[in-house]
């Protein structure tokens, strides 16, 4: 069994089925999940910095001090639903704390814009997860929070003398800043909260924050990280394993979301080195990763480096064409100009491999970004094209 | 006939075949055109603003004083192929000059990025187009600039003593700030060089910076306006109505290049109005313009609004969710939320339709932007997908 976030000492998780979408492919797995600590937690978030912000989302926002968990639902995103929204996301926090009889309850939603919640089939959910909690193991969690996804995303890692484990969902509308992706990371840990922010900051910016599926910012996202204290605290010089860590879980989920990119049959692994400065490197990496002809050309296995040149040339950064080198795993495609390589063999290379990795080397400096995209094929164009008929 | 360049007073045309691109399915059509003024003109141009320039880009900057004309090529970009790449196009602008015995001639070029241009090839389609010099009327002068086009770009209006004709190319790697797409636009009224960089500027910022096929960026892209004088001087009263006729011509073709987007089937046309600024109005049109998911729903003529509102949001400009109103053709969609509307009728007006208007209210003040794209598709898959295969 893989582990995620129940196997975090102090976590306790249960799913339930409430019937949220009523379409019959969904109708085998759950659409509630709650995650419950064993007492108060210490907690971190991010949300979505989307203009337009689901009411699980300006409810969880409002929430201070420690928590007791969060009650989270598929297959409906409460986003774009007005006063009945808030009220709606309320109700789910509220009725998390009445029935397991806990403190506050973070609420997130996922699923389909701007249709209500459907209450009854909510709460007839939520009382299912409350009295299956401590069942769910493992990936059930995940299963849970899936919509468009074709897998659940777990991970987890082992520190000395405590551990982090999380689940994750998203698949399209996948973009930094956060997009339809919702993930909930625990540690047993102590942590004070600032520490807990500055963490859950820097992971989420080398993690959730570098991978792109369509550059679609989503109305509901969020990162929770929580906090049991279940094996003590967090000793000062424990920091920096801990951010680690993190961010490796972080990674390691990102990385999923990626590979479940919708319709996606590729990894696309950006590194832009030698630049300048970080923040050139992110530009350039993100604007290669954004843009739909590399996308293609990765579905066809197509090593049209000239298309790479380019979008990484609109960035508009200041990269200097006679500096650049450009590499495709092992192979150099480009130097100032076309590299003599064998078309066939760099087109060999894409075939056999589900990741591909791409060096950018700007030769204008030190610092470095790297980021994750997937192809886009044409069961993108048919998911997104007949997600509601 | 559809009038364009060649029937502005003062230019003549000429196309020539060198075979550049050595496919089957381009040896019906010229791939080399050359536009001649009868005498030293006054001209304008825009260039690509992305870091990675193509040679005739780089060699066109460089071109001062007047001009005798455009030589131009497709089939090949020129693009990426260093030193070689200069003398390439150089050696293409004097050719024009020597065998016309005229004076300095702009060029450019569009097609594969990062080979190097077969230049006996060019030579002898250059050579073609000089001994054919007149003869190109109306859309052929545009079909030797197409590449993955469908059909060529021509535009032209009459003003009072004066008219504007205009070319070009344009389907894939379309985005503002100049993409794949070239333009030739030229007056027979004689302005003045300010003026005539005041008009390109204005009349290109709300037409070829305001479409959008796939967020791409070309190394290649420019917009050339040439002015023969062949018709006297623009009196200072007439300025006006020339802005006005040019932005007409302008957007006239870049709603040309967005129909004729890859593999698209619908354009459309999307009004962000009572904006608090100009730049809020144009961001989250573009930002709507750009997404993935919204072009996909468009496709399956799905009346998604909620994807609509999500992107508007994620532009970021401060948009509020309370305030917004979004209208579909005559449909109001959502005013806070989603407005009373049928699902069904909706859907049979984007079925029904080619283009589709969506006005989005922000009631924040009174600044608007228009923004045009087209939906995204299988074939756009399918066509970059196999692009060079």
């Amino acid at each position: 069994m893989k582990k995620g976030i129940a196997e975090v000492p102090g976590i306790l998780c249960g799913v339930g089925f409430g019937g949220i979408k009523k379409t019959e492919k969904e109708l085998d797995r759950p659409d509630v999940l709650l995650v419950v600590t064993e007492r108060p937690a210490e907690f971190a978030a991010v949300f979505t910095t989307n203009d337009v912000q689901a009411a699980p989302i300006k409810v969880s926002k409002e929430i201070k001090g420690k928590i007791s968990g969060i009650v989270a639902n598929s297959g409906n995103a409460n986003a774009c639903t007005g006063e009945r929204g808030i009220a709606d996301a309320v109700e789910m926090s509220k009725l998390a704390s009445q029935l397991t009889g806990k403190g506050k309850f973070l609420v997130a939603s996922t699923g389909v814009i701007g249709e209500p919640l459907p209450m009854d089939r909510v709460r007839k959910g939520i009382a299912e997860a409350v009295s299956n909690l401590g069942k769910a193991k493992g990936e059930e969690p995940a299963r849970a929070i899936m919509t468009t996804d074709t897998f659940p995303k777990v991970a987890f890692r082992e520190g000395s003398g405590f551990v982090i484990g999380g689940i994750a969902k998203g698949a399209g509308m996948i973009d930094p800043a956060m997009a339809t992706m919702l993930a909930f990371v625990a540690t047993d840990v102590s942590v004070d909260r600032e520490l807990l922010n500055e963490a859950l900051k820097e992971s989420v910016d080398v993690s959730f924050n570098a991978i792109t599926v369509d550059g679609d910012m989503s109305t509901n996202d969020c990162v929770f990280l929580l906090s049991t204290g279940r094996s003590g605290k967090l000793e000062e010089e424990q920091f920096e394993e801990f951010k680690s860590l993190l961010t490796e879980v972080m990674k390691d989920l990102a990385y999923q979301i990626v590979s479940d990119g919708e319709g996606a049959t590729k990894v696309l692994r950006i590194k832009v080195t030698r630049a300048r400065t970080g923040e050139q490197a992110r530009a350039v990496a993100r604007k290669v990763a954004l843009s739909p002809l590399v996308k293609t050309a990765l579905f066809g296995c197509d090593p049209n480096w000239g298309r790479i040149v380019a979008a990484a040339g609109a960035a508009g950064t200041g990269i200097e064409e006679e500096k650049l080198e450009l590499y495709m795993g092992d192979f150099l495609l480009f130097k100032g100009g076309r590299a003599d390589f064998s078309e066939e063999e760099v087109h060999r290379y894409m075939t056999e491999n589900r990741e591909i990795e791409v060096e950018l080397r700007l030769n204008l400096g030190t610092a470095s970004f790297e980021y994750l995209t997937c192809d886009l094929t044409y069961d993108y164009v048919k998911i997104n094209a007949e997600y509601r008929t």
